[in-house]
């Protein structure tokens, strides 16, 4: 059996909702599009699962669009903007995942100009920052709720207060949430006023791979098209038995939010026994246990002696299962939200991640804290 | 029991290959990205998938690209020309699904002029027809493999041979062929030369919605973009267990092919019997049993007494369905198909499509027979 401290990057998934999906993909098979009594029947699945899943975010049916994913989740609003006739700035945080940053740069060939809101040493976006970057073309606006690195919350109702009292242009810049790390972990609004749509995926709360929600608030005109599906701002033969197993995740999710959640004990036992490593010490600097300001369920460090991959082969080595940073950008060596909060570059080199979840055990923090004391040396 | 002739909207699910996803979904859930030894092993289930549908349709690996579904790999290519510094034109053909015309039409509003290649009378897009379509500035050429609506198989070789020989510019367009109604239905080449894209999706074949691909023999430059997957062709976490489920949906289906269809048999007895229901003719005119040029499992027809939607209901009412033409786009009145046929406006309307898979069986064709010779008044 291994240890699994790498949720972040995505869960295990729960059996009952694949279970779900399972059954749905077998019995609810025929196109919701489709007039006759089966499609008619499939239809009333997928919309029961609409509400369910807008129940559980305390939200209208209407507001909720199934997507593939986080990143098509996240994409949606980014590419309505070639919609426009004209053409402005997108102002993005500098600590956003790879689906936002990415697809920001990529806007820019197509006449849009990426304005980059600086972090603070912590790794979190003041509603100063934002203020002081976006500019009176700005169209839209996206901070993410928790940092996938650093588990940093970000000031999303302090923010979109922020952009309605101070902004430059009459116009309200159109505010994306990616709230992936978010949901299910710490509690969180999904109807913060000023907040116009929240990116969600399924595989990070239990759920299967290839379903994900946008929350969206606001009319939007989608600029990828096709059938016509999900008021037309996701095309493509709806996935029935994905948005199912989505709603029941998020049912179960927001049970467990609730309920309230062990992650507070956990990232106590971590932090307490990271300060007794020689080392190892958490980013930011000084971060400590059952600090507000972080989701408990993820937690940057970095370390003296070994680079972070090394790190994670050594502990995978051991049957522990953690990652440096982003799984999506594991490849590449850069590490932008580390360079954005100006950590220095060995730490940066030398960073790794523990991210843990609701089936995360005090057995598993004290094998992790276990093997990490012997590599370093303890 | 129903009796389904709706297989061109979605196909009943292989309980095998369902088994297969929740399989998958259940034991190698980690995130192929993750550098750990989890992630690495669900990362060779996801390449031996790859393998395995690129072995299913004789092509390389490293040509196939795993997508959400027909829609997004009809996307990719015709997003990809954002990326590029000048604008043109985009040749679709008139036939094509909502998918490829919707979207080109969307990137009207990015600079793309978009050209419509004409369709004859039965539904087919000849060479001569693109060739006096594209211009010097044409960058993207779509011809779909099978029609969605009546089942009309385009001449892709002798297209993408005239585009090789008689293109007005330099450069070779992108050449990509909509193949979402022609895998596992019809033999159908996915290596042919100046043909570089392909899209395909699992749900027509037996296999789960969420997942497709993207046959690709040419480099692009995406202008989606996010973590990096999918050879940065296709941002976001993998979906293996619909990887693993498309492969085998894909090996299914080419073992179909290889053994000889039904299709044919089912289309004599559906045509033949058509023939003896007065009220009730093909579309195109004339179309007859076992004509090559069209997808044995798919055939629209007109009648003389009700509107599609009304002739769909009344045959769900026996516990009989079909559509009228695609599901995509059955809240639409309008029948763009037919209308570049130059269907007249009372056959469009009265419209109605069969369309049969390898599940078909002779009593299915019979129900329906006696079902429309009953509403005909026969």
């Amino acid at each position: 059996m291994s240890v699994y401290l790498d949720w972040a990057a995505t869960t295990p998934p729960d059996p009952a909702v694949i279970a779900e999906y399972s059954r749905i993909a077998q019995t609810d098979w025929y196109n919701p599009s489709s007039a006759h009594e089966g499609g008619r029947r499939v239809r009333s699945v997928l919309e029961d699962s609409r509400r369910r899943a807008a129940d559980a975010l305390s939200s209208d049916p209407e507001s909720i669009v199934f997507t593939s994913g986080g990143t098509e989740s996240d994409h949606i609003p980014l590419l309505a903007l070639l919609q426009r006739s004209s053409r402005g700035s997108i102002a993005i945080s500098a600590i956003e995942h790879a689906a936002v940053s990415e697809q920001a740069k990529a806007m820019e060939q197509a006449g849009w100009k990426t304005l980059i809101i600086p972090s603070n040493r912590d790794g979190i976006i003041t509603p100063e920052a934002v203020l002081s970057t976006i500019r009176e073309d700005t169209a839209l606006v996206a901070v993410m709720g928790v940092n996938n690195e650093t588990g940093a919350i970000q000031p999303i109702r302090e923010i979109a207060d922020a952009l309605e009292a101070g902004r430059p242009a009459k116009r309200m810049p159109h505010f994306h949430v990616d709230a992936v790390q978010a949901v299910g972990k710490i509690p969180f609004d999904f109807n913060v006023p000023g907040v116009h749509s929240y990116a969600l995926s399924a595989h990070k709360i239990g759920g299967p791979r290839g379903i994900g929600l946008l929350k969206l608030s606001k009319q939007i005109e989608p600029f990828v098209r096709g059938g016509g599906q999900e008021g037309g701002l996701r095309p493509g033969t709806e996935n029935v038995a994905g948005a199912a197993a989505l709603a029941m995740a998020l049912e179960g999710a927001t049970r467990r939010i609730a309920e309230g959640t062990a992650g507070e004990e956990i990232a106590n036992r971590l932090f307490a026994g990271i300060a007794n490593i020689p080392g190892i010490r958490p980013i930011p600097d000084g971060r400590a246990e059952a600090d507000p300001r972080f989701s408990p369920f993820i937690a940057q460090f970095t370390n003296r002696r070994f680079p972070g991959e090394v790190l994670v082969r050594a502990l995978s080595d051991r049957n522990i299962y953690i990652s440096t940073g982003s799984a999506c950008s594991s490849k590449k060596k850069k590490r932008p939200v580390l360079e954005a909060m100006r950590v220095d570059p060995d730490s940066q080199q030398n960073a790794f991640r523990i991210s843990s979840g609701p089936g995360t055990t005090e057995s598993d923090i004290d094998a992790v804290l276990a093997a990490l004391s012997e590599l370093m040396g303890v």
